[in-house]
C-alpha cells in the first residue's frame, strides 16, 4: 500500500481517481468491493482512497493487488445518508466526503467518486471546487437507457437543484453537450428540451424563452437543437441530451428506474408461474440476463456534476459492487477524455460568443 | 338505430355514455370497435355518438347489435390533434367534442369519453361544464401499474393545467381521494405527494405548506397521508393516491410510458434472439401475455377530467380499439357508483369543514 507516498497525477501518469469508501448505504465493504472490480478491469486505475484507515486496510487487503494502487486519507467522521447539507458545510471538514473532494480540488486526483448523500456531496462541492467560470447553477447528469447506437441518453438536471431559470436551462445544454461528447463519443449532439407537450405554444413561459436560447446557442457550441420533447422521448433516438431543471429531471428518472424495477418483478414472477415458463426461463436464460443488464440501474450508475472546477461522480446510495464499479469507470472515462477541461472551454466560449452578440446588438441600435 | 327518440339516462334506467367519435388519431373506426367491444362485454350501456353521421351509420351497421344502443348526433366540425384550445373555444359549437360535453351538460348523458385533444377538451369541459364549486382547478388523474391488490396507483394532476399551489394540490388531493374511493373501491385511500426527496427539509417551498394543508385536512376527509413520495414510488404499495402538478404528473407519466414501451420492445428482441429464446417464447406465452397486459397502456387508457360539473373520460389519442374499449369501461364504472355526486359533496364537505377552521382561529384570537 503505497499510503503516505505522493500517488498524484504527475506523479505516476495514471489515471487517479478519489473514492469516498464511507458514502453509502452498504458501507465501506461494497465500496472496496467495486474498486477491485473496476482495478481488475483496468489495472492502470490508481485510488486515493477516504474513510476509516484502519477499516479499509483490512478490507483491501482481502483483495489480491488492490492495495498496489490504493492510497488511503484517513478520516474519523463519516457523512450520514439523512444528514442535512448545510450542516455538513459547516461540520463536514473531518469526513471522508470532504477528503475525497479535497483531493481533486488539490490536484492529487482527476476525479471524485462518492456514494453519499446527494445534498451534502453537491454542498462540498459547491463551496470546495467552486463553479465554474460562467457557470450559475451547476447540474447532475444522468445516463438513460435509449433506442441510440450507444444504448445512452444524457439528462439533466436530475436533482442538483430545485428550479432552473431560462438561461441555465442554455448552460445545462451546452454542458450536456459537452458531457454527450467525451462520454457518448457523439461529434454533434442533438439537444432536446423537456416539455409537456412538443407543440410551440404548450407549455410553461420560462421553458419558450429557453428554448430561443438554445436554438441561438446551437451553431457555436456545436450541437444540434432538435426543440421541446416529452417523457416518452426519454429513451428515444431523435435526441442525444434532455434538458430539464432538477426537479422534474429527479422526478423522471426516479420514475423510470421504479417502473423498470416493477416490470423486472412481474416478469420474474411471469416466469415463476407455471412448469412451462420455468423451463422457458431456463432456454431464455441468455437473451433475459443481457435484456436484465441492459435495463438495470446499476449499469448506468453515475450522476454527474457538471458546472463545477473539477469532475465529481455520484453513485446511488445503495449501489452494490457492481454499481460502484461502474461509477468508478464512468470515472475513468471522463479523465481520460480531458472532459472537464474540454468543458470549461465550452462554456468559456459560449460566454465569449453571447458577449459578441450583446455587443453587436448594443453598436447596431 | 334509435335516432332522434330519446335515450337520455332517466327515459331508459340504464348507464348512458357520451361519445366523441371523431377525435383520436384512428379516426372513427377504432372508436365504433371499442364500443362495440365494450358493449360486448356490458350489454347495459347505452352511447350517444357524436360525429359524421352518414360514416358512423355505416360503420355502426357493421357490428351486430350495436345500433340498438347508439344514438348519433350529427356534426359537421371536428377538432384536430393539432388545434390550439383557445381556437377551439371561439370557433367549435360544431364539432363532435363540442356535442359530446354538450350532452353530459344538458344531463342527456352520465359521462363523456373522447379520444380527442386534451387541450382542446379541457377547454370545452371547462366553459360548457363550468368547475365545480369551491374548485380552483381542475385536474387529470390517471390510473398507474402499481403493487397494490387492485394493481393500479392514481395520479394526478397529469397535464390540466402547468402549474399548482399548495391550494389547488390539496384540492387534488380531496378529488384524488374521492376518485380512488370510487375508481379502485377503497375506503380510505393513502395520499401520497411527489417530492424529489422524502426527507422534510427537501424540495419546494409551496411543496412544504401543500403538505401541512393536506395532513390537516386528512382526519375530516377520510384519507391517509403518507407524506412525500418520489418519482419510484408511482407503482409502490405504500400510497394510492400521488397528488402532483400538471407539469411534472405529465412528464412522469410520459416517462412510465415510454420505459415500459421500451423495455417491452426489447424483451420482444431478447425473445427473437436465439432459437433457444423463440423456444422459450413460445413456452411462456401465457405468462408473457398477462405481464405484457399487466403493463399495456392501453390497458390503463382514460385520464379522468376531476373537479367539473360532470365526468369526462380522455382516452389516448392513439388509442385502438382495445384502449377505447377500457376507457369506456372506466366511465360506465364512474357512472354507475354515482362518482360525480359523490365528489361534488367531498368537496363541499371540505370547504365546510375549512371555513369552520378558520372562524374557529378567527374567534380563539
Amino acid at each position: 500500500m503505497s499510503d503516505g507516498a505522493a500517488l498524484t497525477e504527475d506523479a505516476v501518469g495514471d489515471t487517479v481517481l478519489s473514492i469516498d469508501a464511507m458514502g453509502g448505504d452498504l458501507g465501506p465493504a461494497s465500496v472496496v468491493s467495486g474498486l477491485a472490480k473496476a482495478s481488475a478491469k483496468n489495472p492502470t486505475l490508481r485510488f486515493i482512497v477516504h474513510g476509516d484507515k484502519p477499516e479499509l486496510e483490512r478490507l483491501i487487503a482481502k483483495k489480491r493487488g488492490l492495495a498496489d494502487v490504493c492510497e488511503l486519507r484517513h478520516t474519523k467522521d463519516v457523512v450520514t445518508m439523512d444528514a442535512k447539507p448545510s450542516h455538513v458545510m459547516r461540520n463536514g471538514k473531518d469526513t471522508s466526503m470532504w477528503s475525497t473532494i479535497e483531493a481533486v480540488r488539490d490536484g492529487d486526483a482527476s476525479v471524485a467518486v462518492s456514494c453519499g448523500n446527494t445534498g451534502a456531496l453537491m454542498a462540498i462541492s459547491m463551496i470546495r471546487l467552486r463553479k465554474l467560470e460562467g457557470v450559475n447553477r451547476p447540474a447532475i447528469a444522468c445516463l438513460w437507457p435509449s433506442r441510440n447506437p450507444s444504448g445512452f441518453n444524457v439528462m439533466l438536471d436530475v436533482g442538483a437543484d430545485i428550479r432552473a431559470d431560462a438561461e441555465d436551462l442554455l448552460q445545462y445544454a451546452l454542458m450536456g453537450a459537452s458531457y454527450a461528447r467525451n462520454g457518448l463519443d457523439l461529434s454533434r449532439p442533438r439537444i432536446g428540451l423537456l416539455n409537456v407537450g412538443t407543440e410551440e405554444h404548450k407549455g410553461r413561459a420560462e421553458l419558450k424563452v429557453a428554448a430561443e436560447l438554445i436554438d441561438r446557442a446551437a451553431p457555436a457550441a456545436d450541437f444540434e437543437f432538435v426543440g421541446f420533447v416529452e417523457g416518452s422521448d426519454l429513451p428515444s433516438d431523435r435526441v442525444d441530451v434532455i434538458v430539464t431543471d432538477g426537479f422534474t429531471g429527479n422526478v423522471a428518472l426516479k420514475t423510470g428506474e421504479g417502473t423498470a424495477r416493477l416490470i423486472r418483478e412481474l416478469l420474474e414472477q411471469a416466469f415463476k408461474k407455471t412448469p412451462f415458463s420455468r423451463v422457458a426461463a431456463l432456454l431464455a436464460f441468455t437473451s433475459l440476463r443481457r435484456l436484465s443488464k441492459r435495463i438495470d440501474p446499476r449499469r448506468v450508475n453515475g450522476g454527474v456534476f457538471l458546472g463545477l472546477n473539477g469532475t465529481v461522480v455520484k453513485s446511488h446510495g445503495s449501489a452494490d459492487p457492481t454499481g460502484v464499479a461502474a461509477a468508478i469507470n464512468l470515472a475513468a472515462q471522463l479523465s481520460a477524455t480531458g472532459f472537464h477541461k474540454r468543458l470549461a472551454a465550452r462554456i468559456a466560449q459560449a460566454e465569449a460568443a453571447a458577449s459578441v452578440a450583446i455587443q453587436k446588438e448594443g453598436s447596431s441600435e
